[in-house]
């Protein structure tokens, strides 16, 4: 454990060392299995009892109604970008609403557009994407497919506080680096997707939870690996699964219910985490710069700048012989990210903001 | 260790023990990384280190030509049926010749018929599947888009011995279930694909070598999870990979290279492995009676029936008695399978074919 550094990547990410060390002492063979859950079928009664656990711990963390289907799925977010307008948009002769707020809004919406009209109903663009709109800021086309949006922006590190409200129309959510991170009611949700490698399990995982009426519009010609309907009618069993990645959902599941204590908690962690560094920013004169608005901030990716390029490569130089890894902002922002997703403790947390307090004292 | 027992399950499947020993002694924490291979960044200087490594072993082992690449996508061989008729056959006005030996080729054929014209060339209905074709048996198309076959048919048990040979027609193969199980010249193929879960690793991560002039082909307005030349582009890593299913794939790969041998040697395992249990259904008598005609028959899945179903019943009892698992048919085929990848050691099957020697006594 001593060699372990904090790793602030914003995905694939942190995991709850309690997960770690359980799937480690069983790597080689399941208790009274006699096999790895890496070599198991994906039909095998051991496997059955893994998937259905997974799927009834995110039942009980996020509320969702009976009538919703918990998928586990593979590609990632972004074939869901490319499934949803398929399944959703494709031959409608409606226009689906996307609103945009950072880098993965704009990639759903460049695969939606392959499929139908799409309104970006609120683009960021104007502010650097470092905002998320208010509710009657919306233009929402009241004959829409759906509305898209993403809760988090991974990237800018810009989140929305609570779902906008959209009427009947389904509303569609990429919940990738948000997800678990606080209390949601799934009924609200139309479909909410979002890969597994930020709070939930590694990278090769998505999760989908779509509502009944949406499986009943999947169309009639479909591939089989795009069909939602038969993926759920096969308990997303259809072809072979990720099962060692819906085996850590399992694990982190439980972590959130039996160790944390349900996402009540989780969030009041959370947002304690969050504002150990969203305060020394703005306490700080300048020095830091934080890239959100205050009421749009992310409790999950923290970004912000410093005075110069040279000045944050010393700091991303300095953290790093410390043992605070991968904080450098993503490409195409610059800067600092923190992510501190769910896994992230409190104590990581707090290293990374006496490191910077002193950075500044001696800068 | 002691707990372990012989897992004759098609897939997900048996592991090499020294590479579940060496995931799991690494699981909190890469040697110098102080992180999890599960929690690393898919763009960090250690995960570029194994997914290049995990590419050179395959490129050794599979003798892969410079011009070819290799993609580690998502979604099983299942995916790959949609996306190589969204790419290759789409539009082209030209028919693709498929030859079905199994069930999987029937799976292959249902999405190909999706997007354009399908010719299956030869059908093993009339067998039941028992056998693959001769080379003048096959019809095939010489405007084809490509041909498709599947090297090993995994429920069926039946495998060519070689490639069907097609001209100058580009030559595709689904080879999930024998893929690293003997030599092979990737020269031949314009596309080899397979799940990772029988031969190469755990299940989600799929392998796909292509060749130049196929990427060549791909049709420009294409979802961008489906473009073959985006994703060799990316390197694999237009979006986040299953980034632990490849980090297994490398240790698997190094496995072959450093303690068996390489394919020549993995080849002639295999061979011994299948013939310890060919020769005693051959010579039992009829007490057990193999699937697969002689010279069709599978170095990985060896099927085969008894006299009554009770009495299958009564052997696959008593053989999970002794620790030999997962030995049942698959549900549209039935009687007993074992799947003898790689990683089942010849002792495993030299100790069912001693359980089937001493039932065949006993009934």
């Amino acid at each position: 454990m001593t060699d372990r550094v904090y790793n602030f990547s914003a995905g694939p990410a942190v995991l709850p060392v309690p997960v770690l060390e359980e799937a480690q002492k069983n790597l080689l063979s399941l208790p009274g299995v006699g096999m790895s859950v890496l070599e198991s079928s994906h039909r095998s009664p051991h496997f059955t009892e893994i998937i259905e656990t997974a799927e009834s711990n995110l039942r009980k963390l996020l509320k969702v109604p009976e009538g919703h289907r918990v998928l586990f799925l593979q590609g990632g977010a972004s074939f869901q970008f490319s499934m949803i307008a398929i399944n959703y948009l494709r031959g409608t002769g409606k226009p689906a609403d996307y609103i945009l707020t950072g880098s993965w809004g704009k990639k759903a919406i460049k695969e939606a557009k392959r499929e139908g009209e799409v309104n970006t109903i609120w683009d960021g663009a104007d502010g650097n994407y470092n905002r998320v709109p208010k509710q009657e800021e919306l233009n929402l086309s009241p004959d829409a497919a759906y509305v898209h949006y993403t809760s988090n922006e991974t990237i800018q590190g810009v989140e929305f506080s609570t779902e906008p409200e959209v009427g009947e129309v389904p509303l569609v959510c990429d919940a990738s680096s948000d997800i678990l991170s606080r209390p949601l009611d799934l009924s609200t949700y139309d479909l909410l997707y979002g890969g597994a490698q930020k709070n939930m399990g590694p990278s090769g995982v998505a999760l989908v939870i779509i509502s009944e009426r949406l499986l009943d519009r999947v169309p009639t010609e479909i591939h089989s690996m795009l069909d939602y309907r038969l993926l759920a009618e096969n308990h997303s069993l259809y072809n072979t699964p990720p099962t060692f990645g819906i085996y850590l959902m399992m694990l982190v599941g439980k972590w959130l219910l039996e160790e944390i204590g349900g996402l009540e908690e989780m969030y009041r962690i959370n947002q304690q985490k969050a504002g150990l560094l969203y305060d020394l920013i703005d306490g700080s004169g300048g020095f830091y710069r934080g890239h959100a608005e205050p009421e749009s901030r992310s409790n999950m990716n923290v970004t912000w700048t410093l005075q110069s390029e040279d000045l944050e490569k010393e700091f991303l130089a300095e953290a790093k012989n410390l043992g605070l890894c991968e904080l450098k902002g993503h490409r195409s922002v610059g800067g600092i990210r923190a992510s501190i997703y769910n896994a992230m403790p409190l104590e990581g947390v707090t290293a990374l903001r006496d490191f910077m307090e002193t950075f500044k004292k001696s800068h």
